[in-house]
C-alpha cells in the first residue's frame, strides 16, 4: 500500500497512450503535439507541414520574428476550433531545451494542447521556530483559469520569454505576497521537479524551478494583485497532513513542498515507506523525442 | 559546451550497449547479470534456469537461506572464472525494489558483474563559518579496491543487509571518520541520488542516500579503521573547482557534492549554464525491467 504522497506523483505522472506528434524546428524537438491541434496544423500549411516524422516548421520561417508569428496563427486555428481558451497574454518560450538559444515564443495558451516544455518558479516560504518550521500557504483566487480555490506556495508563477529566473522570482513575489524586494532577493534556488502530465487537451511537459527563502516572523506576506486572496502561516506537520489526506493543493504544488520537507530531513526513508519511489517521481525525465542534450 | 561538471553525470551514466539478462526470483526482476556471469550461471542450473526472458531462480529455492545460499555457490563459480574479486565479507540484499522484503543476499563481491541493485549511504559533512561553507574531504587509503588514494565526502560505505539506514550512518561514522555518536546522530538524510553505470565486468545500480551534517568547528575527523588516511577542511568554492578540473574524487562523489551544491544554493542556473541537466542527471531511473513499484 504506498503511501499517500505517492497519490500527487501520480497525479502529475500520467501519460495516456494518445498518440502525441513531435513538432521541429530544423532538426530539434520543441512540442509533442496532441490530436486535438491536427486540424489547426492542417489549417497553417504555410508554416508547417507534416511527414513520417511529425510537423515541421518551415525553413522559410527563418527568424524569431517569422516563428513567433507562425505560433501565433496556430493559436488562433487553435482557439477558434475551441480547443484552448482566450490568450493568456504571456508569452512563453520555444527552444530545445532550458538554456539553449530560443527559436520562438508562443503565447501560454497553447503550452499544453501543443505540448511545449513549459517552466514555473515556486518559492517555499517558511519561517523558523524553535526547531519547527512552518510554511507560509496562499489560497489561490476563485477566478484563476487553473485550479481556482486551492492552496498553493506563497509565490508561484509560469515563466515568461524574456525574464530571467531571478527577474521572475522578484515580480512574482511582488505581485502575489508584496514581498519587499530586499526580503524576496533572499530566496535560493535549491531544487528542480520535473514531469509529464496528460491532461484532455494536451499534455504538460513541467519544469519547476524550486526556491527556499526563510521568513523572519515580521513579514507577513498581503496580497497585491488578484492571483490570491491570503495566506496563512502553518505547521509542517500540517502542510502535511493536508498533502497525504486532501486535494486541498493546486495539483504541483504537493510535489514543491514534498520536496522541500525531503531536502530538510521531514520526510525521510524512516517516516515514509514509499521515500525512494518519492525522490525518483520527483524529478523524472522527459519522454522521447525530448532531448537530454547534454547527458 | 557543456560545463564540466556535468563530466562526472557522464561517467556514472553511461550504459555500454551490452545485452543483459535479468534474473528472476518469482516475478521480480532482481538482478540484470552481465555476460561475463553467464558460465557461472551454467554452472548453477541446481538454482537457475534460463528462458527466453532471463535467468530464474528455481522455485524450490524457497526461502530466504536456500535463496542466499544459491548466491553464494553462485559467487564462488564467478570467483573461480576469475571475473570477480575475493569475498567482501559484507552481503548486500536482494530485492525487488527498496523497501520491499529482502528475498536473499548475495555477497557484495557479486553485485556489479550480477547486476544487483546496490545501496549506499553518503555524508556531506559541512562547517558554515559567517556566510561560507566548508567541506570536509577525506583521502580515501592507498590499497582499498576501489578508488584507492582518491577524495571522498567525510563518511561513506555501501549498505549491507541488516543494518537501517541511520545504524549504517552511526557505523560508517565512527570507523571512517571517528564521529561521536551524538555527533553522527544529527546527520540528516536530505536527498537522493540514483545512477546506472556499465564497468568492464557488470553494470552499477546504485542508489546513494545522501546526508547532510553540520559540524561543529571543535569536531575534527579522524581516521578509525584503515578505510581512510585523512581528512582536510576545504572552502566549498575550492571543492567545487576541484571537481570541475580534476578526476581526484571517486567516481559518484563529485554527484554527491553537486547535489548538495544545488539544495543549498551554491550551484544555480545563474553560474550553471547545464544547471537543468545537472539536476536531472542526479536521480536517474533504472532501466526496464527494473520497476518502479509505485509510481
Amino acid at each position: 500500500m504506498p503511501h499517500p504522497y505517492i497519490r500527487h506523483i501520480h497525479t502529475c505522472n500520467r501519460l495516456a497512450p494518445t498518440p502525441l506528434k513531435p513538432l521541429f524546428i530544423g532538426n530539434s524537438p520543441v512540442a509533442l503535439t496532441h490530436p486535438k491541434a491536427q486540424d489547426a496544423l492542417q489549417h497553417t500549411l504555410e508554416f508547417f507541414t507534416e511527414t513520417a516524422t511529425g510537423w515541421h516548421m518551415h525553413d522559410s520561417c527563418m527568424d524569431f520574428t517569422a516563428r513567433s508569428h507562425a505560433f501565433e496563427i496556430l493559436r488562433q486555428h487553435l482557439f477558434r476550433d475551441g480547443n484552448i481558451g482566450p490568450t493568456r497574454r504571456e508569452l512563453y518560450t520555444v527552444a530545445p531545451y532550458w538554456g539553449a538559444s530560443l527559436l520562438a515564443t508562443a503565447d501560454r495558451s497553447v503550452a499544453t494542447i501543443l505540448g511545449i516544455p513549459a517552466f514555473g518558479v515556486h518559492i517555499n516560504g517558511y519561517v523558523r521556530r524553535n526547531d519547527d518550521i512552518y510554511m507560509w500557504i496562499g489560497r489561490r483566487s476563485r477566478h484563476k483559469p487553473v485550479a481556482p480555490g486551492k492552496l498553493d506556495n506563497i509565490v508561484a508563477g509560469g515563466q515568461p520569454a524574456g525574464l530571467s529566473l531571478r527577474e521572475n522570482v522578484l515580480k512574482e513575489s511582488h505581485e502575489e505576497a508584496s514581498l519587499p524586494r530586499h526580503v524576496a532577493e533572499q530566496a535560493k534556488l535549491t531544487s528542480l521537479i520535473r514531469y509529464s502530465m496528460s491532461e484532455t487537451n494536451g499534455t504538460r511537459f513541467d519544469t519547476l524551478f524550486c526556491y527556499d527563502l526563510e521568513l523572519p516572523d515580521t513579514v507577513i506576506p498581503t496580497p497585491c494583485d488578484d492571483e490570491c486572496e491570503g495566506f496563512s502561516l502553518m505547521p509542517m506537520a500540517q502542510v502535511l497532513s493536508l498533502i497525504a489526506t486532501t486535494d486541498d493543493f493546486k495539483f504541483n504544488v504537493p510535489l514543491v513542498i514534498l520536496d522541500f520537507a525531503i531536502r530538510h530531513g521531514i520526510v525521510t526513508s524512516e517516516n515514509t515507506p514509499n521515500y525512494v519511489d518519492l525522490c525518483m517521481g520527483l524529478r523524472r525525465p522527459f519522454p522521447a523525442p525530448f532531448t537530454q542534450p547534454a547527458c
